[in-house]
């Protein structure tokens, strides 16, 4: 079997028992005799004998391992995300196999059948598209329970879901930016190209949280009834410099927006730097919203007004949902647990027009 | 075995082969026709049966799987370095396990031991205390090849080791303070209790990275002819917070320093926001280095000079270098490499003093 150290069978002779016997012993399963077991064992440590895991998991059904899919551990949303997951798979005794798909559909296609081949108990999956889950049906199909985190996956309707009410955060910040007076209010988002689905009023199924976000902004504006302009809505790809251009964009219009939401972390500091470079004055120029609570957005100054994720809760909530699940515990039919995000207000966010002075001056300047 | 699913037993009947014939032309090993895998193949597909991943493994002698052990997968460092180690191992069909320690000697044994029985082909550990390897030694000694990343560690003396020359790194960060004129130049850093350890030139091996930089401060004020004024070695946690005072008792201290390196990303941090609300003027009261290039590091103004350090190099290489010996094509005896940081000037740093002048008003004001 293995190339390395001890096998059973030096173990089962040295101890002057089958090798049967040596591997109840040592696998702790069946019937040994406690004078049987310490023979077993002393011989075993005796030799640098190494238990064989692959063995006991074949007799035992159970890997005591989950597979993590994210597209990029290297994000710290994901890597607080999967802090939370370890934190409470570990002590109940499982190991995480860990992959990365860089967001390619194929990438998270291999890793799910790598994994299911190599018998995960279960699955937490931060999907690369949404819109496709046949491969995580296939792999609950065999029996290999999944759980969507983040995102919400069409065709996988029997999965466990773990996500954050995105829709509710972005709206909720929106509904912050409209009680300061803002009415031009911009949006840089990497779901520019959704903007007519997410208009349509499509299921939540099958989007990308940051497409569920610019929903929740369309929504909050259509409820205070401003008609949405499609030249508030700032493309950008997720990269600081690409929203650095996005917000120049939104700042170079005829009419610029007076207030402006992120839809994530990495575009806040693209918009953020950019203001910075015109020489804007935040908030009294522009009002800027961004998400998660990473460490620069206290350290600027402005501090930034931020949606702050549950994240590492996210993470956690994934594992005991799986941990349930593999118990029996959980209940049969598919659970959907939606986290709250939170509004955390600071100082990149105020009133517009500050003053009915600066008004007229801001008129005048025109 | 496994309670999922269709059994090779009934693959073989299916598709009219013995269990031995199913099991080759599924595993991909032996002799098997290619008309007689056809079959095979196909009554899988139709019974929905999963390749046992690990029957292969128990054939194979190898599970095609990395253990990866680190103090803290939600830090950014180790984040960064995990991506690194996937984006190399995962191409040549390595998954990789994931361990994290919260920096305890109990749970990194833990996972060690745990890794080392699933039968893990190698393992990469950032260990959490580098001055005892006793377990890691034993997993070599089993025949599970060690690589160790970031940390050197005491007692695995055939462990490969892929680290940053972390001495090197806050040497030149010293000097280029010292080239400023700045003469008080203080550090904050998690290895303040060492600095005894460090002065008396112990060796590399054992000491945390923070340890091996506070190294470095001393070694470069030394070269200067500068005494080593323990009253501006300041001890801090890893925690904003804690560093925050480390750097106000610094400013509050009798003579205190012109110039500060902090020896790491949350430190320095702490320490640039106890610099802003003391109201200091950077860098013309104060010069200050951190270490990362994090996104806020330039999002802050001054923006802050840095030692950037090759975190996601760290990773590859150790991914790499631990194929290459799995492959058997490394160098037999241990490999060490050492990856040089770099110092990134921005503006957080300045002359000291600034000018003649300022330097008479400085006294005055005194």
């Amino acid at each position: 079997m293995s190339t390395h150290g001890a096998s059973l069978i030096d173990v089962a002779r040295a101890a002057g028992v089958s090798t049967a016997t040596a591997g109840r012993a040592l696998g702790g399963y069946g019937q040994v005799s406690d004078r049987t077991r310490e023979r077993v064992l002393a011989a075993a440590a005796e030799l640098g004998y190494r238990t064989n895991g692959l063995a006991r998991s074949m007799v035992t059904g159970s890997t005591q391992t989950i597979g993590v899919v994210v597209t990029d551990v290297a994000n710290p949303f994901f890597a607080t995300a999967l802090r939370g997951i370890t934190d409470v798979t570990s002590p109940a005794g499982f190991e995480v196999l860990l992959a990365n798909t860089g967001g390619t559909r194929e990438a998270e296609q291999r890793a799910v059948t790598v994994m299911s081949e190599k018998r995960v108990d279960g699955m937490i999956v931060a999907a690369a598209q949404p819109g496709d889950g046949a491969h995580l049906k296939h792999a609950m199909d065999v029996g290999v329970p999944v759980v969507l985190l983040d995102r919400q996956v069409t065709g996988v309707p029997d999965a466990d879901t773990i996500t954050i009410d995105n829709e509710h955060a972005a709206a909720e910040a929106v509904a912050h930016l409209l009680e300061l007076g803002h009415r031009r209010i911009g949006v840089i988002t990497e779901a520019g190209d959704q903007l007519a689905r997410v208009r349509s009023g499509s299921r939540r199924r099958g989007l990308f949280p940051s497409a569920v976000r610019l929903r929740g902004y369309v929504r909050a504006l259509q409820a205070a009834g401003i008609e949405i302009d499609e030249r508030l809505v700032a493309p950008a790809r997720y990269e600081r410099e690409s929203a650095y251009d996005a917000m120049t964009s939104l700042l170079d219009s005829a009419v610029p927006p007076t207030a402006v939401l992120c839809t994530d972390n990495v575009l806040a500091s693209g918009a953020y730097r950019a203001a910075q470079d015109r020489g804007l004055s935040m908030p009294a120029d522009l009002s800027l919203v961004g998400f998660d609570d990473e460490p620069w957005t206290t350290l600027v100054r402005p501090e930034l007004t931020i949606v702050e994720q549950p994240t590492y809760d996210l993470g956690a909530r994934a594992g005991r949902q799986l941990l349930d699940r593999l118990a029996g515990s959980a209940n049969r039919s598919p659970q959907h647990v939606q986290l709250k995000a939170k509004l955390v207000v600071r100082e990149s966010t105020a009133r517009y027009p500050a003053s009915p002075q600066e008004d007229l001056a801001r008129e005048e300047r025109k």
